[in-house]
């Protein structure tokens, strides 16, 4: 099972190649995930307000076919690996114009006490994980 | 008139200190402005590629009340002075939750020719002029 | 008295105008005021931990001549007005390689309690107010 | 051999979690590489004015240690693989302080002529391939 999120590339999000700079599709991938969170009903903020953050560990990128201004992009995003206290989030973003695939790549979260300093790993709350166990279909 | 444009908060323009970025307000202004700007009939990508371009040459922005991650945002823009070579667009920023102002401001665009090095200003082009007195109506 | 930082235009910090993105002043601004805070002796972290914040209640910025990718840029920062719980800077923003000015502008800061919800405004601290009066000159 | 490069961290490169946002890094390694080409001789701005593009193809990220507000880094970017029509820079960002590494990845580059549309794969230019080859020496 996916979500699909939509949305309109911004001017300032372009460089002066014209096209969307690289570092920005970690923010569209970034928009999607907490959008699908809150819809499944487990809004990203409120685990914060809760000592428990979703760090990102690792992210990987494969630029296909550059996004341009005013562009319309659907990302995709999926559940790939599940683990105890971590999950791996998989992104595919199209232009919706003409169903191009812009890029596609996959974004890794640890689960962590915010509290803590450091911050120390711990286990996904039992509400989450059900909630992305039911959100990997 | 005006225009009203609803966007969310994203994390990455949130800062340490629990709020949005002051700098990102002017992010949501230029979305704003360029989604009437299309939907006025007047797409500013076209624009550039015609050779004309609308870049900013003033800004001011007065910040009320916080914004914060996963509030959803109005933008309500209206079109202020119409210059024969440029054309003043006011903002004000509400969270939609309760209707409490964030940020009042405006953004002043010059009319230029993209193609001339130096950029030469120009008078705004007729269809632009016309749909922006539209909007101002 | 005023204080200069210098500054590499990024990639990722122009726009498809070719040009440095109007927002993007601000940063450059906000890093120029946080070194000179350092460099008096109040770095604005260690403010922050003892719960004290400068959040932005006001910027204007007038652009006068794009910089561009890889230009140095000169931040001069100055200290406007310093009142009992808010102090104003002053900004010009030069390219180094001809003196031109880019950016003019200022931002104003408030003085609150981080710690209070909602933020309260306080008085500047002594020892800030004396490193700004050493600013001013 | 290595190119090094120190930068200090902006406030507005935070988010509320209060520690660098995952995607700014990017920036970062952008700015290391760039400022390293410039001192091999070959400026990337000047590239692009001959109609040669790097954009990026691939990047991948590990977050190891959490970079916070006024933080120096120092940024250590290296050559990977250097193919016919591409090539790979790989980095080490660490904290100065500590010496803690705070991420590891690298970044991969296509070259590419501009001024085709679609931009079309070329063969890295003599000069940028013998000064890569220096600096991987």
């Amino acid at each position: 099972m996916a979500y699909h999120h939509r949305l309109r590339v911004r001017y300032g999000e372009t460089d002066q190649m014209g096209v969307v700079h690289h570092a920005n599709y970690l923010l569209y991938m970034e928009e999607a995930r907490t959008m699908w969170m809150a819809e499944l009903g487990c809004p990203y903020g409120e685990l914060e307000q809760r000592g428990i953050g979703l760090p990102v560990r690792r992210t990987e990128m494969r630029y296909r076919s550059a996004a341009r201004y005013e562009d319309e992009l659907e990302v995709e995003v999926a559940i790939g690996r599940l683990g105890g206290a971590s999950v791996d989030f998989v992104y595919t973003i199209r232009r919706v114009a003409d169903g191009e695939v812009c890029v596609t790549g996959h974004v890794d979260l640890a689960c962590v006490e915010l509290t803590a300093h450091p911050r120390k790993p711990r286990m996904l709350p039992t509400e989450l994980r059900e909630m992305l166990e039911r959100g990997q279909g």
